[in-house]
């Protein structure tokens, strides 16, 4: 058993998918995990599963952990700070500045409260979806503030859980944090959900046209609007400021493409798309680097085992994929692996496919 | 060798990724294919990779496939209808009302024109990134209108075609082409190229934190915008119109959000969320039936043939894997593989590969 870090007792409010997860990941390490709900089936479900033990009297935690929905996190880390003085508490909300001042409203002793938000993605499915391996290789954001009386023991508690849990920790303020995920997760779902809103009346001719580009574009149209409600609801400042900024783009593209032939109208358009282009460049590739990778389309047979057989082949080649991509064609029996590599080695592996017997479908990108 | 069912001779204008992908594709099946371009060098490179043949005196083209850019399509089939009238001529841009209404400006005799819309997403790269199995089991819009002499027969030369090349013929007339590409094509690219414009001015942090949601949502805004801006611009009175009620939808989640605690307002966000909802659900899946899958998150180890191993696994259980796709957490040494299969079999294979050894980190959405 690896040595944990983290220092016990570990109280986890909340036997949801997270705080389960947490507490498979610290029970695996030997901490000693108290898990609390406020229902007690939950906690029945999640210790079952091994996530911990139920509270007891006497419990004296050294950490609590919230992990409940975003609309009661602040009321529920203002009574752990009051029943625990002696305990730090975070949460793991994905809004870290709305939080904060409902406890600074509350008159709540925010000295020994720093928020998290460990970027994990699926938040759904209770104790029974629980992973000790949830937060592998995640960031862990640790949302520092200025009340903080220790925040250089606070931090290290918090760093060593996020390392615990096989998490890489980021420190940002709380302010930052929101307008970071702002940007990067709920303005994307905002977006994405009314792009598919647009499809609700759409002919079957049209949607039978989609491609992969509307697949990408609206699959997180696809996310619960019942928590996805509570996120934008908590971070509406943030959302509503970059919204503003998409819209007067939006604007501009709309008026532009209403008289195209109008001098400069084009252009418009033109300049729009380029920016589209240089925003897409930020976003850092595998391993945290921008990098461009070339992309290999190969024709797979929709049988069991073509794929791997593909994969293994690549292997065997001495090429490594970076990024995968399977597409199927509507009617079609076999489908498209889109398969990214460096591209100093695309040439070799695509004269070395081919000498296999592999149909490659196309070079993208 | 299979017998083809397109007649030749063939011309093919225009020898980059499409006309030279269709050239090798029916020279495969022996149909005399003529190539011609603008550029007498892309002939010739054209036909160094087998693509056809160039023209000579006396051709008497049969049909005429025009793959020129979007903004000389139409006085480019103007002069081929002219210069052959016996031949049917098509053209494959990406936009089919306005070529359309430019030929009747011009007088053209369209009763021999049918516009086809191969939906076969790469435009780029010229005839050395040809491939004859480039429109394999995509869809090929044929874009009937109410000139043409005798549809039937017009119908049949491209279904022909279409077939010969493996793609799957779809008749749609024009009008209805344009607004279905518009909603499936044009209108998620400004979309998504604007998000990604969000991003330009964004911190280190924020792009740091980036996940899978947000790659997917702006992928396509790394699109070319030198071809866009021709594509929008054609179909531009049917993207404003969606664009226009998508920004509707916008205002009302921008006006909710921007007082969130009103009453009602985050009634307006959920059932915009909701609405997302039943909009994805409109996109066919696989085999173009809607159907919703199960998926599986599983750690790859980021060394050449992993990843091969695990689907090799994978098709020994006996399960085929719907859908795959690869995830990088930066800074990580290792992937999550997304593998969607039918609900199912779920259990079972979760049990199998965790008796192989495998670590499955959470069971999605």
């Amino acid at each position: 058993m690896t040595a944990a870090r983290t220092q016990g007792p570990v109280r986890i409010v909340g036997a949801g998918l997270l705080g389960a997860s947490i507490g498979l990941a610290l029970r695996a390490l030997g901490v000693d995990v108290i898990l609390a709900d406020i229902s007690p089936a939950s906690v029945r479900l999640a210790v079952d599963y091994g996530a911990g033990r139920a509270a007891a009297a006497g419990d004296a935690p050294k950490l609590v952990i919230v992990c409940v929905p975003p609309d009661v996190v602040a009321q529920t880390v203002a009574a752990e700070l009051a029943t625990y003085p002696e305990a730090l508490v975070t949460d793991v909300a994905s809004v870290k500045l709305a939080p904060l001042g409902e406890l600074r409203a509350m008159g709540a002793d925010i000295s020994r409260y720093v928020g998290s938000h460990p970027m994990a993605g699926r938040e759904r499915g209770g104790a029974i979806a629980a992973r000790a391996d949830l937060f592998v290789g995640r960031p862990w954001v640790i949302a520092n503030h200025d009340d903080i009386s220790d925040r250089r023991a606070a931090d290290t508690v918090l760093e060593s859980l996020a390392l615990d849990l096989g998490a890489a920790p980021v420190e940002l303020d709380a302010a930052e944090h929101d307008r970071s995920v702002a940007l990067v997760s709920h303005v994307p779902q905002v977006i994405s959900s009314l792009l598919a809103t647009r499809l609700v009346d759409a002919s079957d001719a049209a949607v039978g046209l989609a491609g992969q580009g509307l697949r990408d574009t609206t699959r997180i149209a696809g996310s619960q609007p019942e928590l996805w409600v509570q996120i934008l609801g908590a971070n509406s400042e943030q959302v509503v400021g970059i919204l503003e900024r998409y819209r007067d783009d939006l604007d501009g593209v709309i008026a532009a493409l209403a008289t195209p032939s109008a001098p400069g109208a084009l252009r418009v358009v033109a300049e729009s798309l380029a920016r589209g282009n240089a925003g897409v460049a930020r976003i850092p590739g595998k391993h945290g680097i921008a990098k461009h990778f070339s992309t290999l389309v190969v024709l797979v047979d929709d049988v069991p085992g073509q794929l791997a057989r593909l994969l293994t082949e690549i292997g065997s080649i001495g090429v490594n994929v970076e990024d995968l991509r399977l597409e199927h064609s509507p009617g079609a029996q076999f489908g498209l692996a889109e398969i990214s590599v460096v591209p100093e080695i695309e040439h070799h592996l695509i004269a070395e496919l081919n000498e296999r017997g592999w149909k490659i479908a196309g070079a993208s990108e």
